[in-house]
């Protein structure tokens, strides 16, 4: 392996982390009461909300998140939103994608669990203080 | 004034009330990792979420907040998010409509104060038990 091919894999390692964790660790700005947010935090916040402000992708967070461990298989999701598994599937993506949910594969099925302080992350900057 | 003329005044009266007190009295809704929440409160819920979902709003929102007794004067909101007063306005208008914000007019310009609970009710349901 050369120094390049070395310095590829990085990269692409570096991209997979990217794209693959979720960026809910911390809430993304103060409170909106204490202090104006920055246009930069407005962007970031403003992004988690509309993952969430869905009435499907409300209702899927809320059966992941009521489920016992806070962990649904796919196939337990399809049945109460009522919708084809691709629609739900797409909705699934887009909470993943946001860092509400984590999914995994075991088997035929996929599984979301709720992304630990993710809900709270959006919750935080909308609190009075 | 006959009957019909009072049915149909109190008929106004009640119309314009629905439309113009904020319906953010209290939370929509469990917080969504106790139970699962209902398509009908997924519904109104999502709709508040969707009207802070957006970058300008955030920040209207956080500007008024954190100005002193959470009031601003539309004339001070416009210059901070850099857009025109008509854009500043239709945002002003969802917030408004969606309970965040109240407005009055005093003299020349408008004035919008922060609901008093009103982001509470939001971050309410996003609350881990």
């Amino acid at each position: 392996m050369t120094l390049t091919d070395l310095t590829l894999v990085t990269r692409d390692e570096a991209s997979a982390t990217l794209v693959s964790v979720p960026s809910t660790d911390a809430a993304c700005c103060a409170p909106l009461t204490r202090e104006t947010i920055t246009a930069a935090d407005a962007e970031v916040f403003s992004r988690r909300l509309k993952a969430l402000a869905d009435p499907v992708r409300l209702r899927l967070v809320s059966i992941v998140a009521a489920s016992e461990g806070q962990e649904a298989c796919v196939c337990d999701l399809i049945e109460p939103v009522g919708l084809s598994q691709p629609t739900v599937s797409h909705h699934l993506k887009i909470l993943t994608e946001a860092g509400f949910l984590s999914r995994s594969k075991r088997g035929t099925w996929a599984y979301y669990r709720l992304v630990p302080g993710a809900l709270d992350a959006v919750a935080a900057p909308l609190r009075s203080v």
